[in-house]
């Protein structure tokens, strides 16, 4: 049953509930010699939850960042991180009364029956949003080690809804203006409609989904470890376990299905004495392995599940259908703080393959 | 650098290179009792290369396959399964001339990079879709055994470049129709125009792509590991290591985005004493665990990057700005191939969890 | 560098430093349903220190077990079960002397080689015997799990320095009387004179060693798995990781190699319909799988490192020949405290194996 | 089930039974640019069977080692290295009389209860020493590795029955004289009478044991990945999982017990600039971490449990006491064969641990 744990050199193994008293992650794997506080955690956490209050869900996660252990007099030794989030404000009241209720989309009815009626229901329990916390703690880590490396990482909002942006964004324009907007879309104007889509949705009683775009800049040639830890799997895997993530592509993507040979191949050239790729087509992988360009991902975020809507459902203990509302505070749409766990997640499976690949070393310096 | 292991109960390692003289595969962790003779593995290898010759390369890979251990009177012993088969007619005259100008589209500049220019760059080495037969091999032992447990994994085609078919099929016409077509769709007049519109292609000195999808049937509910070894996630991530797949999405998928949260979800509701969802928009997996609905899962193909027509690359040995024109004998579509080869992979995967999940015995019967 | 989770399907994860603010660790697959309680784990941690002040360290570990997610209403959940204990009364003052000074027997200088230098040097930091208690946690959760199953993992003290008991003891027996006495032998009147040469080598500023026997009762016949996860291999994998341990042996081990094949063979018999030996010189382990007896092991236990006498080093600053007095707080014998953490280290592999084998379920029983 | 797999980055997957048609194994993670050849793997392969056809079985396995894949023009490529040895001579006619009668101290009862009857019984199948064939190829693969590093393992026998040599060797007597005797102990005197002891223990229609040491040279300090993958538990488990091996210590190992902390500490001193250590009490490891002086490790072999003499057994199918003479053709004693089988476990895990340790390189140098 175990599966709490992803990576090869450098793992993350989550855990903690939705409405349990703790979500926390132990890194493993992180080398020695990177300098790393509680501001640099906190600094991430903190993006996960949008200023903007009408496009949020009521419950204020005020979360505080904790390094349990794995680091000494300002630096990582070596020995695992471990990183910890008290759940604060949770309010279990209004599941007890659901409990017998799947609501739709949620994985409350598969829960329930894979686990014998133990699982812990309450706010989805482990199946919660929530744990994107944990990615991100994790995620903390690692975008500090390849910043050190000059490994940028930097997702954003590219649709909610129907509202799309379709434009190239630079890294420093992402860098500039993702967190400017409530939405985390760069283009700013963009980012304004998308808030009005999503406030409009609420008001409906409803959610909306949306699309995320993820790029990371200055992966070295020739990460990625073929057959079976290709680097796109790798980072499929990371994204899609992301609840909400429905769908992953890389580069043009489903695109690409229609496109003829001479039109998808990126086209190699020299440029200031470096090989390059004139297009960027690919999304910076072929064969599993990076090209030295810009790794671009695309995931796919379903509407929230959770709708002030009445919804048809079965009740588990009288075997009969039934219907649910969903009570409780629920984010009409949770793509702005998908953003920060995408970019998390991706982060996090770079620097598990820069080291796998050798060119991040197991201890970054030596202080003798 | 290992990573060409796959699997956590049902584990597949693969090894061998397009030009080199075997490609193989260990399954370890398949139950013991299980009965499997070559003619099974030989039934699911055969279906790799379409009948028909205008839509396939000139190679013509007679593959043979070859049980080395773990298969005694008839049953597997529990012990690890390995599977060969031998690479005949292999022609690797027109690389030689080659090796210094990576193809655009494929490995060979980041493989060059990654090993240090020790890598097989014969016919793509160890990056060629050649390797898929490692998992088909493993994938023809996955589905014997998921049958058993009447879970049923149908591949097959979407969308070759621009002709795509939108009609929903029931297992049945799957099965019965698809390995009809040389193009592997089961809408037979598609199929057809699918076949032109390869050969129109090949025609042009280019190549397509297109889109596979593939069902299974029966997967029972409670299945995956959340939260890192999701069902999902392990899906995409097998998906994802075959070559020329460059997106994968459950469900309604990457359409999701746009929709609102009362279109996506699916309601619950009783049918025959059973649970079951009125809609299939999450492609049968919520929360990374199956709902006990069919699971929908699509993959972008994109077309073969070895194309008649003339490249940009650059020659690495003199670092200058060059040109090649790919040689040698190329499918003009992998998506008759990659059919089967979705197909394992998601068995693979499907195995892997049923065991996990505990559904799957370690001994499927006993002899005493 | 990853290498704090141990196990297959029952992982767990261990964080946490000597004077660090935390010791804990994550159990990852423990099945749904088992009663927990903090009080559980309480039980075992306060097994770790002996009542009698004379043989133990003037640090009174007064560890305090917190539960931090994983259980629900009294029982597991599937989630992963994350346990802590806080480090109190740490007193990091003697180590900053003696930081360049290796000292003989202790991991100082190849940690500090190993991490350049970042390694948490207090109280041997990541390498101390304090992490043992983060296997004491684990084991806990492992214990109850086998118990339910039927399985009774006993560990005792067979030696202390020269002072020894050979009897063969009944479960009963063992049971009753090893945490009766401070040095945790379940012959009293053995115990008592381990305990008079452990105040003996204390009072000479010396530390002696000893070797620790556990028995595994009622594991099932087949549990382990060929070729490379064979049951003792794991067994000695998970006790050679506890400090101070340098041998492990099962059955008769090294006098195996003196015997003749009839003398060290076990014939089987008939016992009341079931198939037993009639003799148990091979531990209950051939071929690497549990043969239904007892599972017998000896571990050998070195003296502390830690003395009161000069000892001959290197000062790593200067380099330069240097001596060392190590003063601080120190058990002059760990045998003891090893106690809890070998039958903790065993039950930990037991339970992860008797998962592996299909015998305890991924769920012990259904709620609904 | 699965549990054929060893190592995390040099990993190896083995598969073949007794009296199947092959034994191989495929060994991932190996780094790109090492000379490999068949002669190689040959050479390591012909070391396995004394000359001196008194002390082994009437089978001449003359095993031929095959390269499947992972190896282009005489350097590994960083893809998978698939190794292969035919089963030749196999004779199973004496195996289907004794299919009911487990033979004691093979693993016949608890296979057979296992793998509920499906498994290869003939000649013990996946529990055979036959199997050790596939550890002796990935070793010498690994021995090649280690040796471009400076890393020498070499094994050899210390004690056969009673026969026992207690001098320390240097490298050089063990290199020269371990493969003059046909019982593999470099003292060729002591060497004489350990054969003597074994064609008296065949007379008898018995089996005799004995003691294997391996010393590993020049490894560099620091390797070894805490908390659970310390160097000597990897060892120990790598060692355990050879049949016949029934314990495992480091250094003094038992003997430990019974030494005070002065006694058994290893000093540290300058000689010539570099750190040592004035003993080598801990055989070359403490903590976990090898601290750069020679690795010195002795495992106990059992005797060979098929014997001429009539033992009890009891029938599986008809549930009754019974008797067994095992027939066919055994060692009398499997010292000998086992010494390189040890010394190729050690070099298996010190080549993963090495390249863990980021010591040995993903690729050993770069042709560009």
């Amino acid at each position: 049953m175990a599966g709490n744990s992803i990576g090869k050199e450098f793992v993350i193994t989550s855990f903690g509930e939705s409405h349990g008293k703790y979500v926390g992650v132990i890194v493993d794997g992180c080398p020695a010699g990177l300098p790393l506080s509680e501001a640099d955690i906190q600094a991430e956490l903190d993006r996960r939850i949008p200023a903007e209050p009408k496009i949020v869900s009521g419950r204020i996660e005020k979360d505080v960042a904790k390094i349990l252990s794995g680091v000494f007099s300002g630096f990582t030794t070596g020995a695992p991180v471990a990183l910890m989030v008290e759940n604060k404000e949770v309010d279990s009241s209004d599941y007890e009364a659901i409990k017998d209720l799947p609501r739709p989309g949620h994985a409350d009815y598969p829960a329930r029956m894979k686990y014998g009626g133990f699982n812990d229901y309450r706010g989805s329990g482990r199946f919660s949003g929530r744990v994107t916390v944990t990615i991100i703690l994790a995620g903390a880590i690692a975008k500090k080690l390849l910043n050190r490396f000059d490994v940028d990482v930097l997702a954003y909002t590219r649709a909610i809804g129907k509202v799309k942006v379709d434009k190239k964004f630079s890294a420093q324009e992402i860098r500039n203006n993702t967190y400017a907007a409530a939405t985390r879309c760069p283009d700013l104007v963009c980012a304004e409609s998308m808030e009005e889509a999503i406030i409009a949705a609420r008001k409906e009683g409803e959610s909306i989904g949306g699309i995320v775009e993820c790029v990371a800049f200055n992966v070295p040639v020739g990460v990625g470890e073929p057959l079976f830890d290709s680097l796109d799997a790798d980072i499929a895997k990371a994204l899609l376990n992301i609840p909400a993530v429905k769908g992953v592509e890389f580069g043009l993507g489903f695109q690409m299905a229609e496109l003829k040979g001479s039109e998808s191949n990126d086209p190699y050239a020299l440029q200031k004495q470096k090989i390059v790729t004139l297009t960027e087509n690919a999304g910076g992988i072929v064969g599993g392995l990076s090209n030295g360009m810009p790794i671009i991902i695309r995931v796919a975020i379903k509407p929230t599940p959770s709708i002030g809507k009445e919804q048809k459902t079965v009740n588990l203990s009288t075997l009969r259908d039934s219907h649910i509302t969903v009570r409780g505070r629920h984010d009409p749409c949770v793509v702005p703080k998908a953003v920060p766990a995408v970019e998390s997640a991706v982060a996090i499976t770079l620097a598990d393959h820069l080291i796998r690949a050798g060119i991040i070393p197991k201890v970054l310096e030596s202080k003798k």
